[in-house]
């Protein structure tokens, strides 16, 4: 048996018992407020976590990217969601590809987006599932108002080779009931016009814990981050440090002066991502410390708080701000029960950034 | 021929007539101040640029992490400075295997490193090189005075195995005239004590046109930045934009509205790295347009003060504020010339963080 503190640093650890609390947790809410559940996997990027999501219940998994489709698809996981706008002939044709061997469905919010999937899907008998991507409040892709999004949903309708799915979004994190008052407008708009909204999809974990507000009139969750929770989760209310999954494990390489700790885990381990947060993680053993910088390959805490100080040689384990892309940038994740080291594995989707 | 407007995005693009310029321009400044030049390789963490750059005049070169050493090792770099201290009986051994093979120095701040040092390194005819850390302004690693690096070389000295190297400090971005003057009284106490200092080495690209001022206490520079450039090096005075060879290659997803555009190139492929700055890029095609926001997939650019904007599938070519974690962040990166694709490469040292 090797314990998580023998490992070599920095590292990141995920403590499985809590991933799967984590996950049954959600699972259980979702069924309690009726509505679907589609996880993004963009926070784990592993196999074996989608097809435990899709165990516990959930219908099919979110990609951000093709390349993240690609492995997933691989790996036997097979009704995806791609929110993600894809532009471009090399793309359509990945696409095409995934479409002939999954499930798969993707966004538009623009009829150039549309006439690019349109001119690539063109069979009826197998058409691409194409859903309008809404803006209700993020402030980053969408269409800008629900008239937007029946127009955009009448050319999808209108492409022999598409097939309308519905609306997504992806709410500001805090402003669901904005994001609900923008979908119900549009429901009404779209019922009006008698035009069928087979699914409306949102997310995502900030507010996961009001899916039954937002089952009101969405039908599909995507929830990402919620597997592991993270620093930026505990501030918006959504966890509890004893629900965060995964930390980094670091050494003290450096005690420059009493107050000054030096770790061997900077932006390189942890990322640069404040998410409007003072500072760069919560210090498990140290929870007065500041992660007061980072470089690279250094972390510099203020340990002034802390009553009794780390030494050169210890390991700390940190809670980062944002553990999606901390997943990004190790090959190789260390999966932990009870303090032990159970298995390490490849992050098989690192890196697919396109 | 491939023109990398042709690649698929994103992308990172090398311009390899920029990057061979910048490592001329900066040999000669070095020959010229009479200082060594001993560049990091994390920005390129590719074995072929580090040969270049002791072709074209470098002592050796410089490595942050064992695993960059054991990448540049193995390709054949045969004279590594490793500026980090090596803690801990896994990191110890495999130092200790790399100094079997290859020349290789490191640095010590406490006496607890230099104590495990010692401990591995205990053969008088072949001691490994130690350099003392000097914190001369940067407030991250490294001893605080004068006093303090004479005792820690002291220890350094008294340990059969080990060989004092000199000093090191990686000085705060423009205050190397603070930096030069802590080294100096420390050179001044190490004479007056009859303690040899052989090498004094400093860095690094925000100050790298004040090399000949750095020569005046300094005998090797260690910049890293200075391959590629970057916008935060534009802010700082040391480039232009003309100068910066590297790139990421995105294209336009979204136009959600007049002044909105979204990029699939965000923070997996940008970083969050701002490094004081405001925003997260400078945009090749668009100077005008503001890179104002990042999520994990997307960028946000405001193109308000555009004249002509950037439509859907439009590729554009960002300057990332920091271009040392952007090449961490791609499997593969583009090696450019005259616009033309010459190579795609594998960033070999990518992901090395231990």
């Amino acid at each position: 048996m090797t314990h998580f503190s023998e490992l070599d640093t920095p590292a990141v650890l995920i403590d499985l018992d809590r991933a799967d609390a984590n996950l049954k947790k959600a699972q259980a809410a979702a069924d309690k407020a009726g509505i679907a559940l589609r996880p993004h996997i963009k926070t784990h990027k592993l196999p074996f976590f989608a097809k435990r999501q899709v165990e516990l219940g959930a219908v099919g998994i979110t990609v951000q990217k093709l390349g993240e489709a690609e492995v997933m698809a691989d790996a036997g996981l097979s009704d995806l969601l791609l929110t993600f706008n894809i532009i471009g002939a090399a793309k359509l044709q990945r696409l095409k590809a995934l479409h002939e061997r999954v499930t798969i469905r993707t966004v538009a919010d623009s009829a150039a987006c549309v006439a690019g999937l349109a001119g690539t899907f063109t069979d009826p008998a197998r058409p691409l599932g194409v859903f309008v991507e809404c803006d209700t409040g993020m402030g980053r892709c969408g269409v800008q108002s629900p008239t937007a999004a029946l127009d955009l949903a009448r050319g999808i309708i209108a492409a022999p080779g598409l097939a309308f799915a519905g609306l997504m979004t992806y709410p500001a994190a805090g402003k669901y009931q904005a994001a609900a008052q923008w979908l119900a407008d549009a429901k009404a708009l779209f019922a009006s016009e008698n035009v069928d909204l087979p699914t409306i999809t949102t997310g995502g974990t900030p507010d996961i814990w009001h899916m039954d507000e937002a089952a009101r009139v969405a039908t599909e969750y995507r929830p990402g981050t919620y597997i592991y929770m993270d620093r930026s989760q505990v501030a918006a209310g959504a966890a509890d440090f004893d629900d965060c999954a995964l930390t980094v494990l670091a050494t003290v390489v450096s005690r420059p002066t009493e107050t000054r700790v030096i770790i061997d885990a900077g932006s390189k381990a942890l990322t640069s991502d404040l998410l409007g947060l003072t500072g760069h993680g919560h210090v498990v053993e140290y929870p007065d410390a500041k992660v007061v910088g980072l470089s690279e390959e250094h972390g510099t805490l203020d340990v002034s708080a802390c009553a009794t100080k780390p030494e050169i040689g210890d390991s700390i384990r940190i809670i980062p701000n944002h553990c999606c892309p901390v997943t990004n940038l190790f090959d190789r994740i260390n999966l932990i029960r009870n303090g032990e080291l159970v298995e390490t594995v490849a992050v098989a989707a690192r890196g697919r950034v396109d």
